[in-house]
């Protein structure tokens, strides 16, 4: 399976673009993610537009990216 | 007062950048800001962590940034 996140360097990080049909499916999606968020109590930095959705997870300040971040984008695929 | 849009070229747009003091108030922010988009069918470009907001409002492909956009950003001032 193609692994859709990208790992990026300085600063290190995951990113990940998810595009959706219409504002109604991407709002879903948003509401869900906050659902996700407020759980784990972890926060990716989120840009959306209409029809569209990027995704960024940082690690914790100071720290490279771990399990939580692994375990984060793994829960945010199991959403789509 | 200031005015906390600051408009860009290349494209043209409007900015604004927007902090919170925690998540919640992001996200009531955020809520607010969808039925806005959503009742009057503009959907700024938003990009959100924690406790900020950007927020980028674009012209119609192929326009200029005209009334429809100022009337966007006063009513998102109007929500904060």
């Amino acid at each position: 399976m193609d692994q859709p996140w990208k790992q990026r360097s300085r600063p290190e990080r995951f990113e990940r673009r998810v595009e959706f049909g219409d504002y109604e499916a991407t709002r879903v999606f948003l509401e869900r993610l906050n659902q996700l968020s407020e759980r784990l109590d972890q926060y990716p930095d989120i840009s959306f537009g209409r029809t569209y959705v990027n995704l960024t997870v940082r690690p914790q300040e100071g720290q490279a990216l771990g399990e939580a971040e692994q375990s984060l984008i793994a829960a945010i695929d199991e959403l789509l």
